[in-house]
């Protein structure tokens, strides 16, 4: 991905540890398509009537974590606030996300590929927030 | 908007109150939509370096109300931590765009407009969080 | 909806017809909620194994009516060519999510709504392009 | 990117090639990145006033490709006309933010490495264009 030297070549000094805000939003734009992968993969599996809550857990993952990505990306004029408040949601959805892909993880090989995408995830939103304090 | 005639015909209970559900869906939606006109107003305006802080804080808050508005819309299989967290941080990113286009309300009039979307949003989020207690 | 209003607020002369631009966001916002709460509301109806294709085009077509309805909103800086391009894939998200819809229209009412959301959305999208002309 | 793994597990047959998909989806996630960076870098920029038809087609850029990296994505009961017209907006799209990209190249770094990752998303998509027929 490109986005650590579009950063490096952003105007203004980074908001925090280039490093850290790269594994985020890496991650995040990593997630937002596994899981809407993952979502449509269920969609084509003989036991879909089981796979309805990670459907329903990996469509809200992908749009939170789009969403993450996105405000984690911007550097002008940050907003402390609203950047810890959505990475925070970001690891709910994320960990909501995870555990019931886990729970498919045996006889689905995308949910166990989709569960450990998610649970990287977790932690690179968890280092920002640590990083933030 | 049709969203309230589409949860009266989903086939599984709504996860809350339907009238406080309805409104939050319906606030996010307008507020993106606002937030979005706001950021493109403000870059045809004359004193667009001013502007900055309240462009950057728009697209984020556009970017948190769609994903919010999405995952509040779903009801089958819902995740009660998801939706809260997901809902606190659009109050906030609702807050911090909301006090940005107030300062600028006086001499645009997109900005009061969006000023005042924000925080209708903000308030039905905040409802919508007290009737999931 | 506030979008309206937020365009008559704006700075730079409207791009074309208002009426005819502000009715093409007011439907992509209001299809794609509709298509995001439809494929909801298919992934809980007992018939589930039957909604998989309206599941799969109610979530494209929410995707591309989101993206469109923020391509229309932006007035500054236009490109005719990316608008017309974005109308015009709309259109077609919009027909193939209306036609299979319809099919199920009198067993799921949300279907039938949904179809004919996407059906006004299908007409004021076309009615910008012919605008353009 | 965790994509090629996904599609790789995916219970259907792919619906075309691979790697063609992959390259597809790859670039267009890395695009929407770039884009969404490249108008956030413009922003912070002193020559802002010159920038704005820039951070306006990264803005449409980053949102069409958004959509279309999420269609293409979806391999689930695919409806090659949505896929098609999808991918063609996006190509217009990556085009327009590249060629106002490619303005700004020799004086903004960020806008350099947009225009390239424009380009590549450009291929991409012509390349699926051409193996659809």
């Amino acid at each position: 991905m490109t986005i650590r030297e579009m950063l490096e070549a952003h105007p203004q000094p980074t908001s925090g540890d280039l490093d850290v805000i790269v594994r985020c939003i890496e991650t995040c734009i990593d997630c937002a398509a596994a899981c809407t992968s993952c979502a449509d993969a269920d969609l084509g599996e003989s036991d879909l009537p089981e796979m309805v809550r990670c459907i329903r857990l990996c469509l809200d993952c992908a749009d939170m974590c789009d969403a993450t990505g996105r405000i984690v990306t911007r550097q002008t004029a940050s907003d402390a606030a609203v950047v810890r408040a959505t990475v925070q949601a970001c690891v709910t959805a994320c960990r909501a996300c995870r555990e019931e892909c886990e729970r498919h993880a045996e006889h689905h090989e995308h949910c166990r590929i989709c569960a450990e995408v998610c649970g990287r995830c977790e932690r690179a939103c968890n280092d920002l927030l640590a990083s933030m304090d």
